[in-house]
């Protein structure tokens, strides 16, 4: 950036080399409007106006300009697609910065996994900068394919993309003390540390915080989400598409706490994020519940920008990242064009610049070659050691389960599926080095009648995860996922119904979000017809897996009971 | 700090070190307050009640618990006392932390005189933190003891005591894209810069705040402050012994827009800080406005740490300092008790420790010599060279002063002060290099009938002014002055009238505050005596001689045009 080109710029003295006019400014400092004029010097703002000289002037017609969205929080491995192409389908919507924790890929393929996520994300229209993953592997209650450990986070530390530690997901750890996790924190110190702490409340909440952690997005309820508000924490309001956050935290909103929150999306399918939308969506629900719109606005601006300490963006000011987005009205806030870093990228819902496949970034061949199952040693009969039997129990719309203690149903001395109460089986199988160890467990919720769906993203250790309504539906489906290298596939029987291919560390498809996106919807059609109510039965199934999100999950080492952290047997002592 | 046993402590597993009770604790987070308890491991909050077992337990009678105050910008030489002393009234004041710019001393001592703030400031019950001086000298059009290179700043910057760069008062320089100054800032890019530009708006401060200047807190009307708000700056309101804008800019104050704004002094007499305030008083000021108590405690807690990005203060959260302040209650805010990093330093308005003075820190005897003037070269007679000749005219509780032209008066062919038309004669000494420079000009408001005042306190260079209703008068006051190795004087003719020393680089005394304070209020009535119906008239002397705040300003090299930023003669062309 040549700072005395923006300056003579800003003075007047050179002509912009773009001027917008004839529009309404959003001036999120003040929360309110005003007609203005914006001078655009190579990727920054130069000045408002009035009467900057351009090189080339744009009318927006009294369009509504405001600072370019950030999603504070998100895994951008959920939505099965490689960064640049999230960036693509995340521009489309206003979205000009993500905050992206590169953790799934991470225990993948450790340090290596997120070189190649800053690598690539650095191709697309959307900033993708990067929290370090924390707490690779996540719990020692599942066996993931790599660990990062206090030496990689300190060379990851000073990719120039790194903010700052991704969410501290071991918080039961984190209270108890443990000296890594302090090291871990202490590296970021002066930079930011991100929270994770589902249903965290009272003293072990105070302990969480007093080690130096400052957010967390996994609040549920407006007053789970008050009281870590009490205690100083930044909050970050998630809407995605298996934690539907933002209606049942809004009631905590008012103009004086409304600094500490921003907007996130965490996990959006392909789908979602192409035809529901991102952090517009969530400015969108916010509006329509009452919220005023400049408040909105903030949450999805400069809230997180504060947070992240990002000087440069999430407001309209000289000096600042040229990063925009028109609407026709902020009411229904739909992107007329988006802006980033001084380049038009989206203009009446396309993108103006076409994918450029000379600037592809191949991932490195290993990336391909990420699941290896030793499929002798894998069996998935649960021998009936008693008549009453823990079951995972899904909630709608969130990722916390219920820890359920149900009748069996046996076959031939044997715990089955039960497809009529609405039993499931699940497997977990450890699918990075070939162990051949599996985890069996039970969940209720699900709805399949027949069949079974598997697939190799399953949070956050990306065993392969499968769940059926009998046992050989779900080796196909689990063998199908397999042999593609990593995917998601949908079988009954010996048939293979559907299959996604993710060969990019089993997380991922080389393809286009919007085939991505055509084929996931394929597997969820060919999943509802085989009888789940489910809204997106893959992502919930990929979270069955994971370990700290209270209260019941399954790993490859077993069922895992959230709240005390630790394993305990299928069939409970009496 | 042992971050085992504070987590310790949160969880309830050890007793806390300090337990609070029976408080109404304020919530910066939300704006609200609510009952509460306080538990204290050491320097810091381990936990928010309730139940918290304490070694040693506080009842507060439902007294307000508020975090300690901030003051975002103040020059702690202006209170003519060591950091020290200053530290000792701020904490009576509830002001637990100082963000201090060591300006003064820099402009007589350089690197040496900052380290040794830096140094004099660990002392006392008041967190003193410091941004390094920018623009030292302030601009040529002066002559300083020392200078600060871009070195210079390089080594300062690693201070740990050091938060960020010091107002880049220099705006002229930096909107014209001076290099030096943008070295300067850059080497402050991931900090904190604060800014200083009086009455800029449009293109040069679009211009300044693209460089990267995020602050100002030379606000006078609520229009421009609203214009620099508008442009991203934070701004902090400024109540100080010279210049009181705080109740002309709060109509600027609207719940949005409020986390943009804190609280600061800049310059406080001796006599003010300790018998009117620091950021206390600024907080019963606006409260008597009409501001809500909760907002008016953010601007002087929760917004200034957010600026400086001192995550550990300005909030009552786990892991953050116990720095508090506990009043009877907030709309009249008068400290009760104030707690710094977990000590209880005042109650009932008095210091809990005596000033330990086995612990002195002993100056460099070099900052006991800092003045040198070679009088056999002094001369303050002026010429009549018109009929017509510019004054500087004062503007009531105002820093910036009138460019005026008026008659002159002339005795002998001499252009005369004129203490009838209260046309008083002002003069700056060179007193760094005894280099014999003298700049002299006329002044409007200041009202003395007879006699003089003189000191080594003249912002930025700190040359020694002296102002008059004839020379003889002026120079035995400043003859004094420079005898004391710096100080303030009054005199009539020959006699002295009175006399504080200030041996610390000609601006501080090595006094207690409270007897500065005294010895200062009896200079001001002599000053009184003398005429003079000014608030503070050594301060605003002080003031008539900074370079850098429009409109006509006085060095010792002659009058300066501040608009224009050049030297002017002292009789205009016709």
């Amino acid at each position: 950036m040549d700072t005395q080109r923006l300056l003579a710029v800003a003075r007047g003295d050179q002509p912009a080399d773009l001027v917008l006019r004839n529009l309404r400014l959003v001036d999120v400092f003040s929360g309110t409007s005003r007609p203005g004029e914006i001078a655009v010097c190579g990727t920054r703002i130069a000045g408002i106006g009035p009467d900057y000289k351009g090189k080339e002037e744009v009318d927006l017609q009294g369009r509504w300009v405001c600072p370019g969205l950030i999603d504070a929080h998100v895994h951008i491995e959920s939505s099965l697609v490689r960064p640049r192409e999230y960036g693509r389908a995340a521009a489309l919507r206003g979205v000009t910065t993500v905050i992206a924790n590169p953790h799934e890929i991470a225990n993948v393929f450790g340090v290596e996994g997120v070189r190649y996520m800053a690598r690539d994300g650095k191709r697309g229209p959307c900033h993708i900068l990067l929290t370090v993953p924390s707490s690779v592997p996540a719990t020692p209650l599942a066996t993931s394919g790599a660990a990062l450990g206090l030496d990689d986070l300190a060379r990851l530390r000073e990719d120039p993309a790194v903010v700052g530690l991704g969410e501290v997901m071991d918080y039961s750890g984190v209270i108890a003390g443990k000296e890594q996790l302090f090291r871990e924190i202490g590296l970021f110190r002066d930079r930011v540390v991100d929270g994770h702490c589902p249903g965290l409340t009272g003293r072990g909440l105070a302990a969480y915080i007093a080690a130096g952690i400052s957010s967390d997005h996994e609040c549920t309820t407006a007053q789970e989400a008050r009281s870590k508000l009490q205690c100083g924490m930044r909050l970050f309001l998630r809407e995605g598409s298996a934690a539907r956050n933002l209606r049942d935290l809004l009631p905590v909103l008012t103009p004086a706490v409304e600094r500490r929150l921003s907007f996130c999306t965490d996990d959006l399918s392909p789908g979602d994020l192409l035809h529901i939308g991102s952090i517009d969506h969530m400015v969108r629900l916010a509006v329509k519940a009452g919220v005023p719109p400049m408040l909105a606005i903030r949450m999805a601006t400069l809230n997180p920008a504060e947070h992240f300490r990002l000087e440069d963006r999430g407001r309209i000011a000289p000096g600042c990242r040229c990063d925009l987005v028109v609407v026709d009205n902020p009411l229904d806030f739909r992107p007329f064009q988006v802006y980033q870093a001084g380049r038009l990228v989206a203009q009446g819902g396309e993108l103006t610049e076409k994918q450029d496949d000379t600037r592809e970034v191949e991932e490195p061949e290993r990336l391909r070659r990420s699941v290896a199952v030793d499929w002798r040693q894998v069996d998935l009969t649960v021998p009936a050691k008693g008549e009453r039997i823990r079951v995972i129990g899904l909630v709608p719309d969130q990722l916390v389960t219920r820890h359920l203690i149900l009748p069996v149903s046996i076959e031939n001395g044997r715990a089955v599926a039960d497809p009529q109460r609405d039993l499931l089986k699940l497997a977990v199988v450890e699918r990075h080095r070939a162990s051949g160890r599996v985890g069996l467990g039970f969940v209720k919720g699900f709805g399949l009648r027949q069949g079974a769906l598997a697939g190799t993203v399953a949070h956050d250790h990306h065993n392969l995860v499968a769940v059926g309504a009998d046992d050989r539906s779900m080796l196909t489906a689990a063998r199908a996922v397999a042999e593609a290298n990593g995917g998601l596939a949908v079988a009954v029987g010996e048939q293979v119904l559907c299959l996604l291919p993710l060969p990019i560390a089993g997380l991922m498809s080389d393809l286009g979000i919007e085939e991505v996106a055509r084929r996931a919807a394929e597997l969820d059609a060919a999943a509802g017809n085989l009888g789940t109510p489910l809204r997106d039965p893959f992502m919930t199934l990929s979270f069955l897996a994971l370990e700290v999100i209270p209260d019941l999950k399954l790993t490859d080492r077993g069922l895992v009971d959230v709240q005390r952290m630790q394993l305990v047997p299928l069939f409970p002592a009496d």
